[in-house]
């Protein structure tokens, strides 16, 4: 406290990230890293851009990344928008197109990201609750909204929507903005990028950190017709012109173009995940389909949180929410085979 | 426009940096970046970083990099903050401390970017004029006001304050704060982080951009009580979770920590700039005294408009900025030797 905060300041619950211990030997499943590592491509691509260039501002607009991205969606360049990881792309979206008159709907049991920028940005919002089986009931967002944010798969849940619900929801009204925040969307969802070109109401939001392996660097974009990604240029050029380093821009360009290591990588925690979702099972836990790089899982007879801590005892971090509706579950990253199997060995040991 | 858009997207008047042209061979002289390249310890430091870890998560608080400037000034990491670029520090400084009740001062002739900052978060502004001879009148500064920002030294001008008046501006009210911009300080003024211990109402902006060759990179950090730099991270906290990516906290901490490549590149631009300010001024420009590395000079027979385009057209950029007082006066990064040379020989030819 101090009488130099700022009121808003005062207020602001911020948003707690999952721990970043600097343990060796841990086996780290708690903040959906990717367990392997970036495409060498992108390392090479950060190598030789290590020279005295950095000494000179980026390209403040990102231009290669963005025509990169762009080509794969058959978009132009100016249809992509990118940001200091999702989080500042996010953060953009709340100030720039999520403030409206009326409230902004997102589910009960979301990235818990939301109802902070919420705070920062003075947004009303309106927490809609998740179905019995904790999938997002599309039905439950008709009715007066300024906005709707979903992510799609739903974190910290899994549970993705087809691409028909996503297309009903903005099809309800067309002057509803629907952003879907596609984090997860790699590891077995449906992009709603195909529909941003017959909706201008439809931002999905992407990243980096997942599925290409490159937390470490802070690359998040966002796909929408034009007047959408210019509200976000507008914030942006308003709040910081260079948003994205040398390295990382070189970085997420060569990632990108290397499809094969982008595929390898994804199949394999995929099938990974797939075979965790069974052994849980087998170990009586109940684990929620998932359609993203982690899973969502409770058990019968023991407390999430007694669980995380018998866990991390063994050197095994998995996160666990403290909220209503979901302090009984973990959510566990899809870690390497290995990573899996012990973390099945330890909570057999456990259990 | 969009009918999507926040009612304060309309309103913004967005920044405009410099450009960042890819032509070969041009001469850049006007985004005020560093003639020699970064350490070759930063260098190496990122080629250490550049491998399987970049899949991870940075560090969200940047520990090691916070040390690291702390010790330099007695300090300890709570005494810092760090952001993507003293742009991003900013932001966040205008959104938690500077907006206040009464107006926010700053220099009517100062970086362009402040009165955007007030756009975005709804500050009134009030600016105060700079004395005749372009230096920041201290006197001007009394009266009620919600807080005050000054670079120091200034921009575009390049004229310092001594600390004397810093301190000054700081004891008129220590009810009051005053956040100085010292994104030149390394070339010749004096720090009021030497201040920070005695007064709560001081917060020191720097950049790595400028004196440490690494615009490219994104650094930027502050210096002050805690209580300033826990409303920095309330902020950050509640926008992005991991501003810095893992090759920008390697890069600076090896940056700071190379205290002869930092002493020997500013010297010799120091050195330079005095020589160029010297050949100006034999060939009739007015050069104001430059604390900086750049310099903000005009000619009573040329207009700077056409300077600059003359310049432009043998490939030499450098800045000028449309706008009431300044619009004669060009403002020249201080480039390598050979670059100062070419510049001088080519205004010989046009003048």
């Amino acid at each position: 406290m101090s009488r130099f905060w700022s009121k808003i300041v005062h207020d602001l619950d911020p948003y707690v990230p999952g721990e970043q211990p600097r343990i060796e030997g841990l086996i780290k499943l708690n903040t959906n890293e990717n367990p392997y590592p970036p495409s060498p491509k992108a390392l090479e691509a950060i190598r030789r851009a290590t020279d005295e260039p950095l000494r000179l501002y980026p390209d403040p607009v990102s231009a290669e990344l963005r025509e990169t991205i762009a080509a794969s969606f058959g978009l132009e360049a100016g249809n992509i928008f990118v940001g200091n990881g999702s989080d500042e792309v996010l953060a953009h979206a709340f100030m720039g197109l999520l403030k409206q008159d009326g409230p902004l709907l997102f589910p009960d049991i979301t990235y818990s990201f939301y109802p902070v920028y919420c705070g920062l940005y003075g947004i009303e919002a309106k927490k809609i609750p998740l179905a019995d089986d904790m999938s997002v009931d599309i039905d439950a967002y008709r009715g007066p909204a300024g906005a709707i944010i979903l992510p799609n798969p739903n974190a910290p849940t899994g549970i993705a929507l087809p691409l028909a619900d996503i297309r009903k929801l903005a099809e309800a009204d067309r002057d509803r903005l629907l952003v879907v925040d596609e984090a997860y969307v790699d590891f077995g969802g449906e992009s709603a990028a195909a529909l941003v070109p017959d909706f201008d109401n439809i931002l999905v939001i992407r990243t980096f950190s997942k599925s290409y392996s490159l937390a470490g660097s802070r690359v998040g974009f966002a796909i929408g017709q034009r007047p959408l990604i210019e509200a976000l240029e507008r914030v942006k050029d308003s709040f910081n012109s260079y948003p994205l380093d040398r390295l990382a821009q070189a970085a997420a360009t060569a990632a990108w173009k290397d499809r094969d290591w982008f595929e390898a990588t994804r199949s394999r925690i995929m099938m990974s995940r797939n075979r965790l979702a069974g052994d849980l099972t087998e170990l009586g836990f109940e684990v929620l389909p998932s359609a993203a790089n982690f899973v969502f899982a409770r058990h019968a007879g023991h407390e999430g949180a007694s669980l995380a801590a018998a866990l991390r005892a063994e050197a095994i971090l998995v996160r666990h929410f403290n909220k209503p509706r979901i302090s009984d579950y973990l959510r566990i990253t899809v870690g390497t085979e290995a990573e899996c199997s012990r973390l099945v060995e330890v909570l057999r040991k456990i259990l």
